[in-house]
């Protein structure tokens, strides 16, 4: 991209864009997100699963992954069957699923299922609660952990333990790196658009 | 990508993995992440640069942004100099700069700036404390909001609300959506693989 003239905006700018634009545009700002399916059941055994754009890893040792939550918006099962039975998968969304996994974000009348709704499959761990869904290629099983209110908007900081993870053979290197554009795993930029990727270069760790 | 075998993974394999295939393998399941640098001062005016690949989107009206940080290793400042003056940015890396940006992540010695080690050059905006990153495409203002300790493994999830903007003219279409791509924003996966992007398609609202 070519130097080009700036336009700088601030508070009072936010408040009077149109709610539409301001969403668009605040969403997008911060740069390109993970696509994930989280995938719940309630303790009555109906699936849900929903669409994220907020996982960020938290630790490897042992691994916690956290998410941003809107209890009072869309989607409105997920917290509740994590609360209620604990356990939830994060499913990792590839160009092959991208459209399913966005129709998930439909508001479905209660009772159906959004795997039924949108031909994504449910499969399952043994002795783990959650569904994941078998199309994804990578697929993570996670312990709720905690939660953490933020007083700000009343959105929840939610963070899980890590305790399966289920990915094709053969694509982790001898140090643990794995490709995620071999996956061909898809970035997000707000909450609809998709990108592909292509590796520029994986870095050495940086030295003084 | 074709349909292959899977390998499946519990807590117990995590913890006998090698420190190194583990700290690698498992920042990179979770999916792409943004690259930012977060720009800060401390009370006396000296700099600080660091790469974070936590950034979330927490709330568009007001906006808020939040991400997850490790107060006891790298990196050290940028979290003192936010409690201490209130103000940080966050700089969006794109393809011209991601060598620069991966490189504040070296241990600098006490009293040498990241900027100046890495060639970046630090900007202003009027009666806001903290610098900005002029080489950055899309600049964000924050006023630190709040912060929780994550218990599970003692880092912070910062919040930080989003008070200045600058990007470049003519990017943002009449519905506030911006291509990232064309912006050459990079994303990445963990925290040494650097990837280019390019747009597959903004989908609609989902409706059943």
């Amino acid at each position: 991209m070519k130097a080009q003239n700036t336009q700088t905006f601030n508070s009072d700018d936010f408040a009077q864009w149109p709610g539409r634009y301001r969403a668009n545009l605040l969403n997008k700002v911060s740069g390109f997100k993970s696509a994930h399916l989280v995938g719940t059941a309630n303790p009555q055994g109906q699936h849900n699963l929903a669409m994220f754009n907020s996982i960020v890893h938290v630790g490897a040792n042992p691994p916690y992954i956290g998410f941003v939550l809107r209890p009072r918006t869309v989607p409105r099962h997920t917290f509740s069957n994590i609360l209620e039975t604990k356990y939830y998968t994060l499913n990792q969304v590839h160009q092959g699923i991208f459209k399913q996994a966005h129709q998930t974000s439909a508001k479905y009348d209660q009772g159906i299922s959004e795997f039924s709704a949108t031909g994504l499959t449910p499969g399952f761990w043994e002795d783990f609660y959650a569904p994941f869904v078998k199309e994804s290629h990578i697929k993570m099983g996670l312990e709720f952990e905690e939660y953490h209110e933020i007083k700000a908007n009343d959105t929840l900081f939610v963070v899980g333990k890590l305790v399966m993870l289920s990915l094709p053979s053969d694509v982790v290197n001898e140090d643990g790196h794995l490709d995620l554009a071999s996956l061909n795993t898809v970035a997000i930029g707000g909450l609809d658009s998709y990108y592909q990727t292509s590796l520029l270069e994986t870095l050495p760790y940086a030295q003084p």
